[in-house]
């Protein structure tokens, strides 16, 4: 925890992050953003041949397709709803007087039709599933997107927005495990090098309350999870700054997407925490990137 | 309006956007988020002499700093907050009957520290009153972030969640008005080399409600904000792809930005709608990059 809140205060001191009075929500700075536009670059180059396409999200997606994730059913602690006002000038006068007098004037919001996205591939595959069925060789698309968590922590590698650049592998069950097997290779290429310490586990997302244990010995059980861990505020609790996930069928089920012979499709994703990689970066190589080592410096910024 | 879907329909069939079932919320394309990002290599081009620091925010922004913008009192209709679940399994469990039967499980959702940035100065300003008095020649800063704006329409030039990048100037009354001239001369030379039809009118904020009408006319006779208009789905109402706005103290009380002599920081900025910028081009220059004409090329690509 004090090597947590040590790295931070040397980020905010730095001017490599600002500081916003909530813990989890920081501005950036020229140069972190720089670093991050690289490895983006980096990892979009080794992708390159492959990919059907690329897309962008902006940070929210449709309440009605974050229901059909089933986020709520795993991870209700992390969502994050948008929620607005919806009155008159009357209602209004009200709010104002709540907001005037301390009181939370935020119980008469109303939901939106927005859900802040989780993770940066839902909203790829209800727009796949628009599409029909699938071409024979699948779909590979690269993607980014803000993605919101709520778990305030003083650690900085745990932000609450927080950008995701992923792979996401859609088709059969022997194009989605090979995709995922290739990438935890060049996972590994990228960190050596990048110069950072790491290991590839498996690993379990963090399941809600009591059946989510069991949910979540199940994904390990299955190796359905494996995770880059690289250390940056703690050697024993390393961070995943990677992730490589197999989902089965379950979003094809879900979303109703289908392989060219009609069969729900399979989806794999790898996704880079994109603020993760930079502190890990900043963390092992110094708040300098002048003085990052040659090697690191020649693999992102070429 | 039909020339807004038509335009909408033409971006979702080239893949140009990818619809998510509300509207405003869009997926970008690869080639979407290319021009965006030369658009503000070029924009970033024009103030790089002057800038002391250049920032990056996250969508979201403290509920604290939200409030004391005062932007629930001008435009309560168009902000976003954030709310989450908060509680144990038993809660988790009701919420999961309420979801089944198809009824509003986000009632229960509490509110978080977090608000939506509705405008992506906000968060810049608590920034800089934590550091104490501007130094003589105030600051003058360059930042990007996600915006949300509650009014789902099916104009594409008005999304739910779009970017804007800044130039915010901080100091005295001279400092921040010369700083207004100056970018609306910049963005009008930005425009034709864009080649985009394009005028700077005064204009007025959207202030809700009876007293909104008062603000709104005292803002156009003060003249405090100008746009940057340019026809997009319309001839007769053109879309803001700029706004050149002086703010007078108002921030500056607020924050309590002081200037180098203690009184209230004046502060003003340009802002660019990078979406609608986009748009623009593509509404004036054809959805296929590679065939714009080769002076808006050489201005985007170098």
């Amino acid at each position: 925890m004090d090597a947590q809140i040590s790295f931070l205060d040397q980020l905010f001191s730095a001017r490599v992050l600002h500081e916003s009075g909530v813990d989890g929500i920081y501005g950036r700075s020229a140069e972190f953003e720089d670093v991050i536009a690289r490895f983006e670059t980096l990892a979009l180059f080794y992708g390159k041949d492959e990919i059907s396409e690329a897309m962008v999200f902006p940070p929210g997606m449709s309440m009605q397709d974050f229901e059909t994730s089933g986020y709520m059913k795993s991870f209700p602690q992390l969502a994050g709803t948008v929620h607005a006002f919806c009155g008159n000038d009357h209602d209004h006068m009200g709010l104002l007087q709540c907001m005037a007098a301390g009181e939370d004037w935020s119980k008469d919001q109303k939901r939106t039709q927005v859900a802040l996205t989780p993770a940066a591939c839902y909203p790829l595959y209800p727009i796949l599933a628009k599409r029909g069925a699938l071409p024979a060789d699948g779909a590979y698309v690269a993607l980014q997107s803000y993605c919101f968590r709520h778990e305030p922590s003083r650690d900085p590698a745990r932000m609450q927005m927080f950008r995701q650049r992923e792979y996401v592998r859609v088709g059969s069950e022997d194009q989605t495990m090979a995709f995922r097997e290739l990438w935890k290779e060049r996972g590994q290429d990228m960190m050596k090098r990048l110069q950072l310490p790491h290991h590839v586990d498996v690993a379990n997302d963090p399941f809600f309350g009591r059946a989510g244990k069991i949910m979540a010995s199940g994904q390990r059980e299955q190796e359905l999870k494996f995770e880059m861990l690289v250390p940056i505020t703690s050697e024993e609790k390393p961070t995943a700054c990677m992730s490589f996930n197999y989902h089965m069928d379950n979003f094809g089920k879900a979303w109703d997407i289908r392989q060219a012979d009609g069969s729900p499709a399979h989806t794999a994703c790898v996704g880079f925490g994109l603020e993760r990689l930079a502190l890990a970066l900043f963390r092992h190589h110094g708040l300098d990137t002048s003085r990052w080592p040659d090697g690191v410096r020649s693999a992102l910024w070429g």
